[in-house]
């Protein structure tokens, strides 16, 4: 893996941003921001007025810092570690044994025999010196951020979230107060105020009830100190996921972590490792420690490979293993299909696509096979356990989640829905914290009732849902089918939004399809976040708009989610480079643009004097006189 | 012109796609649809069971049938001559004569200078021998569908209408009937029954009343008898316009033609010509002529054009001339912004992005120019007589609608949208067919106001919306933005979505971006016919999805509204020919597909002899005895 031993290329930075870092009450909590520089507006005088810069989300980590030293093989600065150790509740262990079977070979002279039959069987291990694994002291019940915060302590991660979601816009806003609602219900339609709880700053004191009430959760594992704190929750910016994995028919490890690099660049929140096949630890160890991002698994998965990808074969003693293993490794978030009892299997046979999630099939399987209940039900207990000593977080998985409109809603899935929400309170008792995937294929007039359901039965637990997809019939689209069905559960509600491809169906993503994935996504979550009235979602599009109506191109393109596309789009129909600093566009040459239209009204009410309330008058004057000598009816 | 001389290339075919036409009460009602050969289902007893064929909307035309001769300079057939002729209302009229300035020159040398200037400048004219220029007969005060509907007749163009609505596709309904939800109300969250209205079945007479009432119109000049009918109405399914334009630093009359029938072919239901510049009037002849869709268009675009592009120096001679020059033509409908109210222009000025309409800009200027409330607003009722008299119909512009998402729901657009109510009332007076446009830019949230206002403001009128965009922060990828806010209007009722294309508020669209608009734009517009329950809907998402769970990939492809693009994806990740019937896919590889997975259980169930009642009660059973012993809360 020789890329990684070096120095690779940075990640190409944003136009016009600079890093910042806002710091917090201790010198070591410091958010990173990207923040980008506009320029002036021309006033029709001539004269220059100053924009005020504008501070944006940023997920890409140490990677988006110029600063960072960028080599792969030392990994990711371990931010968090200090937090960890200062709570004292935590010890250095030996740590389980990494063995062949791992990484899907059933000996070391299994694995010697592949590396010498193909050269991307070869894998380097990453040298992990210097991070020891930690756990839970003994008698210590739980290390997770619900545990913290049920007890009224806010952690250095809670603070930070709360600056983060904030983005410190202050200076911006300021400006622009009259341009941006306040998140209150002044714009919500009656019966649609699903945003109605989120309050106009987020502090660390709303973070930590929230979290409390398991609202929220915060995916830290205590082997992860590289990622940097966020938060999974409906009162807070919808976050987005995206997925990657070493498919059996294609992929390497090389690839898998500068996938990893190119979705947080993007915008990924979290990042889900579905790794199958060879090498899915050692993967795994490389995307962990250089990803500044929560990480989640399928373990299921990779227990599956462990047993030659026989279902049947599985036990609990191989899962429990799996885990153990991937808790130390440092996974955040487990995705766990508990709630697919032995009796909703049945109810899936005549569905026009059966099950379609993977876990779902697996165990479907394996109940059939052994004619027993899902052992990661009757586990289940101990299954919390485990991850309460880490802080892993669950992500209860939707086994049975509709896979086309005909399978929406139906018996299955909300069966197996209602135990998601037995297993969440169940989990709560452990201190471990919980979030609920939902579907799927859904169509519009459907989805409001998942959401519903889903509040309810799951006593609110955040959810999280791939799309949904709000029609089968656009394969190749499904970015788009889904991204619709996203942006109006977010906006119901869900905390998290799985990223769906172009590919979806069809075959592997590659950079090109991650990237139209992540940016229709960060537009479904926005969309969201805008009708939820978050308080740090709207001061974007103002800026961006008002660069549009005042022609500062290069603003409208680095203020855009994908600059690069924004100008090369532009360029496709005026390539010159004083185009973009002329008042007109392509759309409508250089003699007819609406907007310019628009600044000559302007400017020919302010030379004539003619304020608005004049103008009103002057224009009611004429209608009445016209009204007097028409004798029509003008006015309704 | 010399491509439109002879034979063009014809508009590549669909995959495994027939042509074939369902026949009326009389032999020339005769209905083009594309009906997808699907491959037979192998079971798992190594049999063949046989799949219907599916029949989907065909809006390509002549075009689509591979027996037309294809030549652009003959035209289509005029399918609805007789028809038109048969109502014995219309007669046959010399014309207005075409004249230089039509086509924006100042005198015939003015035309032969531009000419010898630049070869793309040379024009030849379509020769419409046998056509005649068909106008209302004196006396008859209109020739519209509407004026037909009132009176209680189903004309030729009702009956094709309810034939095209309902697609005819009994066969595979009755195979599928437990799957496809009827459009009752038993899917439909309470309070979301916004599809109520559509029966189960479209007969002519529903068209007709629905027409009659002015909740649908049926754009169909009776100069235009070359065009296939349609109907816009929220309780039909719902429609999407694209538009083409030869603005004036790009493209050319060749480009238009072949644009229009581009966009025909991947769906598009009527057609906006936005031309502006030189040689409008023949560029639109060409696609008049050769267009099987209603086309609109903005006549004061045109008419801009005659005053050499000062607003100030448009007159109502001048408008009127135009009217009458577009209407002698064949366009369908006419963008006529009468709603922009001097009074409402100062509202505008405070505004984040003021005036975005290109027509609502032209009136404000003239508007101010003169202190003179618009024109068009003052001539209405002359306009509405010049409309009826060729059943033009009346897409009632938005000149004021909101360009960012700060502007959405204002003061502003709300009264313009309270004139276009006016403006529809008095139109209908005339006979004149009526939809209003509507926004623009809309957080989700502040989206079903809209709907709400334009039914009881409008007395439910058609709505034709742009979008509408959810978020200003994506330009590059706008046709996603907008198609979230497109799907959520068209469930809410709005009856036909004006496209978005990547290229909005950035350039002018290539071929791929109309494609990726159209597919966006057929996507949101069968997300909300799904939503609205309409019984021509769910059957293709049910074939494909079946198509999909049976690994049957050449129809999963086939039945996509782009076949083209979810072959190529697929192939990129799998090319050879034999993983196209391989029963698995590259997402998972060849041992690890939950598809295959699901047809392992529905086979072990079938061996076993476990029938769903059976294993269910094995479960139950299983469970009953583990909960016993474990002493646990299993069941909620």
């Amino acid at each position: 893996m020789s890329e990684t031993n070096g120095t690779t290329e940075p990640a190409s930075l944003f136009p016009a941003s600079t890093r910042v870092y806002v710091e917090g009450s201790r010198p070591d909590i410091r958010v990173p921001m990207r923040e980008i520089a506009l320029n002036p507006t021309r006033l029709p005088d001539g004269s220059l007025e100053l924009n005020a810069p504008v501070r944006v989300y940023d997920t890409s980590g140490p990677w988006g810092d110029p600063a960072f030293h960028r080599e792969v093989t030392k990994g990711l600065p371990a931010l968090r570690a200090e937090w960890i150790r200062e709570r004292a509740d935590v010890e250095e262990i030996e740590g389980r044994a990494v063995n062949p079977l791992d990484d899907g070979y059933l000996s070391e002279k299994h694995r010697s025999k592949a590396e010498q039959e193909g050269a991307r069987n070869r894998i380097e291990y990453f040298q992990r010196d210097g991070r020891p694994i930690l756990r839970a002291k003994p008698g210590v019940k739980s290390v997770s951020q619900l545990h913290y915060a049920r007890q009224g302590i806010i952690t250095p991660e809670m603070e930070y979230i709360a600056i983060r979601e904030n983005m410190r816009n202050a200076e911006y806003r300021a400006q622009n107060a009259d341009k941006i609602p306040s998140n209150d219900l002044r714009h919500q339609h009656p019966g649609q105020s699903w945003g109605a709880a989120i309050p106009a700053e987020i502090t660390p004191e709303f973070v930590r009830d929230e979290v409390a009430r398991g609202r929220a959760i915060i995916p830290s594992n205590i082997n992860h100190p590289e990622l940097e704190p966020m938060i999974i929750g409906r009162n807070f910016l919808v976050k987005i996921n995206t997925n990657i994995g070493n498919s059996a028919v294609a992929s390497s490890i090389e690839e898998e972590v500068e996938k990893m690099r190119w979705s947080v660049k993007w915008g990924g929140d979290t990042l889900m490792d579905l790794s199958t096949g060879k090498n899915i630890h050692q993967t795994r160890e490389w995307i962990l420690r250089n990803c500044p991002v929560p990480v989640g698994t399928v373990p299921i998965y990779q227990a599956l490979e462990k047993v030659n990808g026989k279902a049947e074969e599985l036990t609990w003693d191989i899962y429990r293993d799996t885990l153990i293993e991937q808790a130390e490794q440092g996974v955040d978030y487990f995705t766990i299909h508990a709630g697919v009892l032995l009796r909703y299997i049945p109810l899936t046979a005549r569905r026009m696509t059966g099950i379609v999630s993977r876990g779902g099939s697996i165990l479907a399987k394996w109940c059939l096979a052994h004619h027993k209940e899902n052992f990661l039900y009757t586990h289940w207990d101990e299954i919390c356990e485990i991850c309460a000593a880490y802080d892993v977080a669950f992500s209860i998985g939707d086994g049975l989640r509709p896979g086309s409109i005909a399978d929406a809603n139906d018996a299955a899935q909300f069966g197996e829905l209602k135990v998601q929400g037995e297993l969440t309170e169940r989990a709560w008792e452990h201190g471990v914290q919980v979030m609920n995937e939902g579907p799927g294929h859904v169509p519009m007039h459907m989805i409001q009732e998942n959401m519903e359901k889903q509040l309810e039965w799951c006593h609110e637990a955040p959810f999280y849902t791939l799309g949904p997809l709000t029609t089968d019939i656009a394969p190749g689209y499904d970015h788009i089918t889904s991204g619709i069905g996203a942006a109006m559960i977010g906006w119901y509600g869900t905390a998290m939004l799985c990223y769906v491809t172009p590919k979806e169906h069809l075959g592997l993503p590659d950079r090109n399809d991650v990237r139209e994935g992540v940016i229709t996504y960060k537009i479904a979550a926005h969309a969201a976040d805008l009708a939820k009235g978050h308080p740090a979602a709207q001061y974007r599009d103002n800026a961006l708009s008002k660069a549009r109506f005042e022609f500062r191109w290069e603003d409208q393109f680095n203020l855009a989610l994908d600059p690069e596309k924004a100008r090369s789009f532009h360029d496709e129909t005026l390539p010159q480079e004083g185009a973009k600093t002329a008042h007109f566009c392509s759309m409508c040459g250089p003699n007819f643009c609406s907007m310019k239209i628009t600044q000559d009204v302007r400017d020919y009410a302010a030379k004539k004097g003619l304020t608005e309330e004049a103008a009103l008058e002057e224009g009611m004057k004429e209608k009445s006189k016209e009204f007097t000598e028409s004798g029509a009816k003008v006015y309704s």
